[in-house]
């Protein structure tokens, strides 16, 4: 629990608003949070004294960002591990979670058997690597089929949802010219999405609330908790059993199915602080990116509470506007990221809010959203 | 409520704790934050990415300062108004709370005379100007008198108790070396001390609950809260009062005496967020470091709520150990200023926490205070 202040340098590769809301923390907190990003305007070079100008993935850049941190964590998996051990060899620094853990979960097969190793409920899946594989595959996979990218997918890009023939005929043009390998997974006719973290290091584990989570267009909505599931707990014990056979440190997040039956499916994990947790700012005494970098830290990590029965997110999708117009709202609370080129789709900001259900919280939020011009 | 992005550049002046955590809860509101301060390891100049080397009571710092923000504020009351004016010739910026009204409560004896005039009950006042007037204080003030300098006053700092002959020697030597004018208040045998604030603007007003602060030599060690007191609600009427009368723009911080009959007196205000409202952050769903910017953004301001029935606050003062130790523990939230140099009494930063009533929350940090070394 005691820490010495020298040793409170923390470097965040990656500059967008995962890794603000970890710089702004980790300055409550009192560490010294260091970026590195490829530009000023960069949501969390915009309230980071201590930002680097240069591309995370790009050893020469990733050596000089060394020499002024002690502890490396990511706001990505998408992170160039070979790069990373370059730069190490210069400044032996702690990288958090582990870079050969990082590669094997952001490919989604080595992902998939991983899971499957510890008996962790998930879609039937094949890897794809021909196109003879990918025009048989409704003949094993009858219900649909869901191709992904097996590299760098996130928010939909790189995943195709294949229903029919018709579907599939529209896919083989994409497999052909993205020259991508896929892994095929079984489509899951889901009751709803839900997610949690778990934060985790060798000195204790601790888990955030079961959520649901509401899609568009294959990225988040909204999301709103806490959720009572009588599988979620055997489901967490499984997942803390992997994650310590693995040496897993820092947060970890999981989005699930919840099929026809009950049960809970993991669709995906993401080896980082999640869009699903941004609901802990404001819901739990400890939130998300608190507890990426207790676990980092290795502090002893707290059991979280809710302040209140009931919470909601809410993201704020840019819909290319000019000129956006804001609202800080009475009953939530706005987080909005700085981005400077408002995107249709893109994730300009989010709001939370607190009620008495989680229903309620949600509801205030639809109305409340009614009042940005995005 | 509605806010074009343009128009979103705050500017501060003074790189303390409260511009620390001015910073950090714009930032997250996606405001964007510029600090003008001397020195690059000024708590607030830490968490900054536009940060300014100034000293901002330099009308050419605040020159070139005006040109990239549009509205500005304060961390302290100790501003001069004339290197401000002068500087607002160039850049004509919004300035709250207003100059004028900062130099008006800066001074103790316009403060008090304000007080007087909204017969908002203050403790009875003299100014002093010469050493007769000292020595004969005791014959009007039978109680005892608290000297006070009449400005430039805080922590204790310029505060002297006098209760008998023989300390009003000491003060005598103190008043005849200083060279300022002093205000004597009579003494207050308070039961305790008590504070809240209040956010005020154009549109709405809003308080924050009353607390209870404990001051040791004349300085703040902890806040607990709420305390529901039967004065409350009339004195803060009569002081909104006050405050809409003056057109004050801003949050403003009470500290109060309750005294042996359960009446509640004003000590002091300050035209800022102030100590016994740090609490806030976690307690409360609209902190004071919030509601002061949305003041002077001039939004509607909310009702705020407690999260809980319980909350503290507990300084952690500096007792000027070269290697001082953290904790972040599991039942209350660490906020750590950053500061680089830990001078014993030195607010170096604080622990709050919630809880079923606010004395075992109190008690919860005193207890974990112990687990620091400072």
């Amino acid at each position: 629990m005691l820490s010495r202040l020298k040793s409170r340098n923390i470097g965040i590769l990656g500059g967008g608003q995962l890794a603000r809301m970890l710089c702004l923390r980790g300055s409550a907190m009192g560490l010294n949070i260091h970026i590195l990003s490829p530009s000023e305007s960069d949501p969390a070079a915009q309230v980071c004294r201590n930002w680097q100008k240069g591309n995370p993935n790009d050893p020469k850049d990733l050596e000089s960002f060394f020499k002024k941190v002690q502890i490396l964590t990511f706001e990505s998996e998408f992170i160039d591990g070979s790069a990373l051990a370059e730069a190490k060899k210069q400044n032996p620094i702690q990288i958090f979670p582990n870079p050969q853990l990082m590669q094997l979960l952001q490919d989604r097969l080595s992902q998939k058997k991983l899971l499957q190793k510890y008996s962790i409920p998930t879609a039937r899946f094949e890897v794809i690597s021909t196109k003879n594989e990918v025009l048989t595959i409704l003949q094993r996979f009858s219900k649909g089929v869901v191709f992904k990218q097996r590299r760098n997918g996130y928010d939909g890009y790189g995943t195709h949802v294949v229903r029919n023939a018709l579907d599939l005929r529209s896919f083989v043009k994409i497999f052909e010219k993205s020259g991508f390998d896929y892994i095929a997974e079984e489509f899951i006719p889901f009751k709803r999405e839900l997610a949690f973290a778990v934060a985790i290091n060798t000195k204790s584990s601790s888990s955030l609330p079961l959520v649901e989570s509401f899609q568009l267009d294959s990225r988040c909505l909204w999301v709103k908790g806490p959720v009572l599931h009588s599988r979620e707990l055997p489901l967490k014990k499984k997942i803390i059993q992997m994650l310590k056979s693995v040496g897993y440190k820092g947060l970890i997040s999981f989005e699930l199915f919840e099929d026809k039956n009950g049960d809970l499916l993991v669709n995906e994990l993401a080896p980082r602080v999640h869009n699903s947790g941004h609901y802990s700012i404001e819901a739990l005494d400890h939130d998300q990116f608190e507890m990426h970098l207790r676990a980092i830290l290795g502090l002893k990590l707290p059991k979280v509470q809710n302040l209140k029965p009931g919470f909601a997110m809410y993201n704020l999708l840019g819909s290319g506007s000019q000129s956006p117009q804001l609202v800080w709202p009475n009953e939530a609370t706005l987080h909005w990221y700085g981005k400077n080129e408002n995107r249709k789709g893109r994730k300009m900001g989010h709001l939370t809010c607190l009620a008495k259900t989680p229903g309620l919280a949600l509801k205030n939020l639809m109305r409340i959203r009614k009042e940005f011009r995005l």
